[in-house]
């Protein structure tokens, strides 16, 4: 069964310091976000999580396998290399959902996202190392079908884009309403969402209400283990299956073969 | 009247890069992603240009002010020192959305997305600095009235998430099909639009679709000037009376004080 | 006593990548390498290793608490986010010009620096957990004595980094040759040291030398510890005490409060 | 006749801020010296310029090509992005020294580099377009023969690394004091040159002085240009017939094919 444990990060007093003393170039607030991103995926994903940019200034990360010495860590590291500090909560549930409540939770109780006085607050409890099992974490990839024969190479960019959007929005409200699983798109044509544990019924569930309500074909591999890399990893090979052997839906039966070379 | 140049940024073959020989961990590939559209941001930004994450493989820069050489340089820039390469494709039109097609078109023309021969891709014109005026670019910055204390000091980080992408997805649509404008989310609660001239009228009409369509409250602040990086620093500007005087709608009279400190 | 694992990294083949097909903009190889460095100073950093950039194409980590897992998967993510690839070597000798001598052997062994075919040697062995001590890391860290007063504020900066660099080439070559120990010049007016277990005595004697040989006042901290990061912190804090005492050598007697926030 | 323009950058209040409140991790300084390096060579780079990396928290550029309004974009972003602000000098003469002493003054002028309350200095005239000429920049670029074979393949990485330091060390003593011209090593076995006009006779004279005193073989490629760019890019194509020729010495006798692809 899974027990995803999830991190909120949230940077402190963001809004304020974007306009103080006055509203900075668009162009480096777009660079130090993202940048700011790209750190926590390398931090997390050396240590096997996910990090996904939702907000940027709020960003949620699959944490199974970081303790509470790690959060510790990254919160000091990025203190001490961007202007802005970081807020960090974390939250554990069978369902995400809950579980990111549990994460925003504990930073909103310590203060608001813009209170000048509240910062780097490092709350929640992380899975002790003993509770951790295989099943813990489960990863969906979806991606579009012959998005590039179909929408890249045809149309213009921002139709391109639009189609996507539409086929994210409809499978993100789904899967949370229907399951409590949280949706991020990654790039490309491309989504991953951290579930409890569907099944193959679900999963075609959800891909049949996104292609009625937004006309978007998608396919999907999942994969279970104790933490995202691994999990995710066995979702793509699952992926790679879809693509060669033309089906909708895989499951990585077994742990895909982490050649980490 | 608006003219504008629109550059439509592409990563070589990248699909494929991604998974030969085997898949690779999703966080460096998230890790790539990011920092390449920082290097972007820079380059672009720094030149008084915008440049949108889009779908991260895809990207929209609106490059009015770089030439020819800018976007070669760029292009060699980046083939330097990441271990993919981009397309560039410029296109130049009053209307954003066939100023998009424009630079799609010329890329497509050169070869698919995914072709294993195609790379590097510098095609379009750029417009003539003789060519250039004060209303060439407009630029429309929404943000979600009180997104903090509505959304994120209340509800879990997904949710307010869920409900920022349905005003944006509502927004999109809506000045997409109504008027040929792009439009971009850039974190937090911001979106950024690219539109071609549009009167106080349209934008109140905009925000009164999206609050009927998602139940979400926009506020808006217009600028337009010769590039990017002056017509929404207008923008912010205008947005920020919005916020001292309770307003929807402001549009930037004056070029903002470009205080550049 | 110290047992020093040193890790050499080599990027491979980067001469004549550097010049293939044509020589490239040195700016771009001037990012390529220091980014590259400071990815591997937080991958390693955070590890509570360190790392000296030395001459970026051949850089030196000291990575006594990282394993074989953790090599191997640095490797991989620098193989899947930059257009090179690296080389990595382990020694351990409790002096560690010996333990340098090894890494850089079991490289050497697998092929020269620049052979075309020579691509991500993963080789050495890292020190089994149950075998380290806490005594196994002695870091010392030298600057030099009133640098602002003395040269930033006052000689052009050129004359300033003339005399830095002479202090610096004395120290590492007096270090290196009484007593295999590694110095490396870490910016500012800073060089930091992994050193075999040195006395009081020998700190003064070196700093003597220096300041006899290249007019060059210096002053230490030294700690030792179970690996570079926790060494280091102590060798900074003991610097502090050097400059509120006045003194010329100190050594951290207990742990610093490795206090990470 | 050669008319250097050079820019000292200098970190504010660097060296307080790393202590403050308390000493930071070493790693995470060294990350942020080298990306804040990084950023620097990208933004200085895109203009045709150089920068080396000196000391990191004071920094040498050659800004032939670069205005005001650039060093002030240069100086507004980096202090958007980073937890530090930086100081600004600008020099010019036809000796790179006198131009060093001039940019190192501006600076020093304004207040020392540890005044808490001195931040963002800019200051220094920059060449006006007009009196730009292809004679204003001569690099040098240097490289130790043979180092691969010699050095890389054969000795541990720091007896290497000392064998270059010495003839780094040796190089920028005799060329400062002999023609006031700075020597800046850039990694791997290069140096870098900015010059005076100096003849072919004067670059013998000074690799014979480095054979002499630290047994260690140079050649060297020259060009020269309006800018460090295309003069070093003329050296390094220079320095590439040294190789195919067998000399010692080269001058790029018309302006390499900036073949910028």
């Amino acid at each position: 069964m899974t027990n995803t444990q999830l991190t909120l990060v949230q940077i402190d007093n963001y809004g304020p310091w974007t306009v103080t003393p006055d509203p900075r170039r668009e162009m480096d607030l777009q660079t130090l976000q993202s940048r700011l991103f790209a750190d926590l995926a390398q931090f997390v994903g050396a240590r096997d999580g996910y990090v996904f940019f939702t907000r940027f200034d709020n960003m949620v990360a699959v944490t199974n396998g970081l303790d509470h010495a790690d959060h510790e860590l990254l919160q000091e590291s990025i203190g001490n290399r961007y202007p802005v500090t970081i807020s960090l909560g974390v939250g554990v549930d069978k369902n995400p959902a809950v579980a990111l409540e549990r994460a925003t939770d504990v930073v909103q109780r310590a203060g608001s996202a813009q209170d000048g006085d509240r910062r780097e607050v490092l709350a929640g409890d992380t899975i002790p190392d003993a509770d951790r099992t295989d099943g813990d974490v489960q990863i969906a990839h979806f991606d579009v079908n012959d998005a590039t024969g179909k929408y890249t190479d045809r149309l213009n960019e921002f139709d391109t884009f639009i189609h996507i959007e539409q086929g994210y929005a409809s499978l993100m409200r789904h899967l949370r309403e229907e399951h409590g699983a949280l949706s991020f798109f990654v790039g490309g044509d491309n989504i991953i969402s951290v579930t409890p544990d569907l099944s193959e019924a679900d999963y075609r569930a959800a891909i049949e209400h996104v292609e009625a309500e937004a006309d978007v074909e998608l396919k999907v591999g999942v994969g279970t283990a104790s933490n995202a890399h691994e999990a995710g990893f066995a979702a793509k090979h699952a992926l790679e299956d879809c693509r060669h052997l033309g089906t909708t839906v895989e499951f990585a039966t077994e742990p895909a073969e982490i050649a980490d070379d």
